[in-house]
């Protein structure tokens, strides 16, 4: 396969910093009434905010606060695409997923994210990226934000993980990857979201 | 546009009953060392876990324990796609969806509830569906599985949402919706990854 140009995936207008604000003139808005953290963890925090629906009745909303995350699907000048497989504990798997990392906080620049991770994880560095999408991984359940892009012109070089991060490189054919992901070997979410696009861009260039 | 015949989207294998089972022979695995439930809401539990890492040491894992979901891209005969607006509140957003909804537990069969969402929340029944996919909205953070499937051959009724629950049906064309979710204005997961599904299904049948 040749080596794709970098087109943009999608016409995607979207600010790259999200700003968590609310859209209160919706007529179906919920108004926050009163907050409550029951968890300050280490990556998350979890809530229990009681708030005030449409009709004026409330109503307890469970969620995960998230810093949001960034995500990048490598694709090597010869088409086949770079992932990392690691253990996610949550769902008691090994799991076949593009590189991506949480953002730091508030501050963090997504594309800043991205590249760090995909070096970090698998040692390559790119030459340029294309945003594909960001997406609410669970809009009823958390705040996360997660930002993917498409990395090329890789250069290989050395990984360098979290203390606390396992993780094993694999690079396959796209076509390998789709057949996994038809199999329903492939579940995690944004190696879904950017397989799935990879798919529509290869077949509205043919 | 014409009536497409219900073929698979996918050539999909995984069992529809998704089992919590643990890799414990992967290299990667985490082993639970001390369970810890922080928090336990009306529809999730939130969960401090301290885990063994493969090296031995210890880390702590912070998740979501949440039921699973189902969801349904409901297309018409005529090719338009039915949505539900609604407001989000821990992203604080009126959001286009699909209809959707979670699961009552471990027993109950993903299907069966993709059916009970799409009545309760738009009045539609449908003739048959197809399975999409499966997969993991936040595999670091929660334990959701989310089932999507396609609807055919729908049948208008009565719409009877949740007590809490505030919905606004929208019904447009499939082109309609390609074009907000390439603006950015769609960002719900489960609805991005049917709408590629899609996309990708128009393009093969080309």
């Amino acid at each position: 396969m040749a080596f794709i140009p970098c087109l943009k995936l999608y016409n995607y207008n979207m600010s790259e910093k999200y700003v968590h604000d609310v859209e209160t003139e919706s007529a179906l808005a919920e108004k926050s009434f009163e907050k409550k953290i029951v968890f300050s963890g280490k990556a998350v925090k979890f809530h229990a905010d009681t708030v005030i629906l449409p009709d004026g009745g409330k109503a307890v909303r469970e969620y995960m606060e998230h810093p949001g995350a960034s995500a990048v699907l490598p694709v090597l000048s010869d088409g086949r695409i770079i992932f990392v497989r690691q253990f996610r504990y949550p769902v008691g798997r090994e799991t076949l997923e593009i590189p991506a990392g949480k953002l730091t906080g508030p501050g963090d620049d997504p594309l800043i994210r991205a590249k760090a991770e995909l070096e970090e994880e698998t040692g390559y560095k790119a030459e340029h990226y294309d945003k594909i999408i960001s997406f609410w991984t669970t809009a009823a359940f958390s705040t996360e934000v997660l930002h993917v892009y498409a990395a090329h012109g890789l250069i290989p070089g050395t990984s360098h993980p979290d203390e606390d991060e396992f993780l094993k490189t694999e690079i396959m054919p796209f076509e390998e990857a789709w057949v996994l992901l038809q199999a329903g070997k492939i579940m995690d979410v944004k190696t879904i979201i950017a397989l799935q696009a990879w798919k529509i861009r290869l077949l509205e260039e043919k």
